[in-house]
């Protein structure tokens, strides 16, 4: 034990994410000690119905799991167990805030990653609302208080978004982005250019568990929105919430739109964009267009997602998540803990604001 | 200028590449000093076939490039450079590796690679020969010799593939890879689906100058083959060469093929794979395939390249180079300029070794 790096963990938001990472965590282990010299113990679970858990020598996940019980929604337990993570012994804390998207305003999940940083933790999260709300602020308050605040995940699950930004292009500039960021419509649109009907499509997704019990968010692009201004927000530094992205959802009509489109040669995808102007404005787009095949975005079947970044000096790369699931979302959160612990070793190696 | 960290470089080949990097390095010059606190100097060129220049104040490379003249091969030329770079007052010293592949053995090229490095000197290259012939054995005497051995652009040009997987990726491994990683062969085959005949098409690709005059080395499969050992030997450990790919080019009698896939909904690609089989050993290939069009690979047209990785956590995931260009390649050895400088900022963080 002695000798590695320690990181205490509080789990905020115990879904299935949170459970996913917890299992991930365990079973990387012993290579995180072995590469990263890190060693994480979860000291402290928040749920939101079920009572929360705070032990300084770690809490035993799959244990709170069994026993947890309806003791109610106490407001306060999240931002009390956040405070004691602060309080609480080792060379770094992390909150790993996992609490669902609220599209109104992003809370509690602001005040989440808020309340981390004010108690001097560095706060990774899964939840794109933070980002897609709030993002400048929240960074200079983490640059301000010395720690970080990651959300590789926020957007495409484990697929490096941001840190391929930020890691592996130095001098490049943005310019824009456009993607399919969203696996139910992206499923839905598929679905109808085979004839299927929309509700018969969108209820198969929801028994497949692809789509959730209320898809409105994904359907009405709500979900498209808030990562298209979250990805605005951290690559073209811009200011938007998901209310400011210009919106337009799927809708049943869509079921002759994409049959017509597949039949001359197209295919019709739900496409998130954004650009910056000539005046530095940036604004942000989610609407379904016809995209020719020759287009990379047209190729993607189902539960496959793309952006594809327009650069000054590289024209235009993608990156594409063939696949998605649950364990992808949880190792974008182990990414975050690796990223941390690198900074951590590496003083003075601050890493590229992107812009 | 004090206060900067100052990296003298030397260009090794003094081809497209090497003068594109040397604009593209001056054009950028504000950036790196600001964002990287690194100051380049170009102190040495050695050409082929018109000799050389090495000044520790700096060469004028466009002053270089218009006086230049036949002084003739002397092909000891590179390694006195190199050694004069590597004796040369600064904070680090970088060899920029930029001849031209050689496909019986990657020579010269690896013999300036471990020149540089057994004069203390970091070298980077956009060379795919070093790695595909020996990258294993350089990265091992890079390491015992405190420097780095770089080559982000060996492969898909700036498109960031080993710093995607060593920068973005901690804690997954990868188990195989399948790309298109030929522009030649792809815009050949994009031709022959349309009905173009292969010479016609072959020729019009080397008018245009996508093609070289000789474009055996496409056509044949052989940079196909040698990009398959590099990134064999790099992501998946390999000790492969060129000559160990099993290699299958494009022919005239692929335009049928070509246009009989198209007919059945599929595209024929070149695609150059690898995978780890159970017993831990590596095999790689180059062959045309016929694609599904739901295959990532498949919406490829002529210019576009893409990498498709196969991992254990992420399933799979593509990164994709949409157009390209020489800035593109020497954007990869400005990138690999900005790693060493980050590694120098970062002693305590040594960059995960690949695997």
């Amino acid at each position: 034990m002695s000798g590695h790096f320690r990181a205490n963990l509080a789990l905020v938001g115990f879904g299935n994410v949170a459970r996913r990472f917890a299992v991930l965590l365990e079973d990387r282990r012993e290579l995180l000690m072995r590469e990263y010299d890190l060693d994480c113990r979860i000291v402290g679970v928040a749920t939101r119905r079920h009572g929360g858990e705070f032990d300084p020598h770690g809490v035993d996940v799959a244990e709170f799991d069994g026993k947890r019980s309806n003791t109610g929604g106490r407001p306060s337990l999240a931002f009390d167990i956040i405070e004691r993570l602060g309080r609480s012994d080792a060379d770094f804390r992390v909150v790993v805030e996992t609490t669902t998207l609220d599209i109104t305003a992003g809370e509690p999940a602001i005040a989440h990653v808020r309340a981390g940083v004010a108690a001097g933790c560095h706060v990774i999260t899964a939840n794109k609302g933070p980002v897609a709300f709030a993002y400048a602020t929240l960074r200079d308050e983490a640059d301000a208080a010395g720690v970080s605040f990651l959300f590789e995940g926020a957007v495409m699950d484990g697929i490096p978004i941001f840190n391929l930004v930020r890691e592996t292009l130095p001098g490049v500039t943005l310019r824009g982005f456009r993607g399919v960021v969203n696996s139910t419509t992206n499923h839905i649109l598929t679905a109808l250019e085979r004839g299927e009907p929309f509700d018969a499509a969108l209820e198969r997704m929801q028994s497949e568990g692809i789509a959730e019990a209320d898809a409105s968010l994904d359907i009405d692009g709500w979900d498209g929105a808030a990562k298209a201004a979250a990805l605005a927000n951290v690559l073209l530094d811009a200011r938007l919430s998901p209310h400011a992205v210009r919106r337009i959802g799927i809708h049943k009509s869509d079921g002759a739109r994409a049959r017509q489109a597949l039949a001359s040669g197209k295919r019709l995808k739900l496409v998130a964009s954004a650009v910056r102007d000539r005046n530095g404005s940036v604004s942000a787009t989610v609407e379904p267009i016809e995209l020719p095949t020759s287009d990379i975005l047209a190729s993607l079947d189902g539960k496959a997602n793309a952006l594809v970044l327009q650069t000054d000096l590289l024209g235009e790369l993608a990156i594409c998540q063939l696949e998605g699931n649950l364990t992808h979302t949880a190792y974008a959160l182990l990414s975050d803990l690796v990223t941390i612990r690198r900074r951590q070793a590496q003083p003075a190696a601050p890493a590229r604001r992107i812009l």
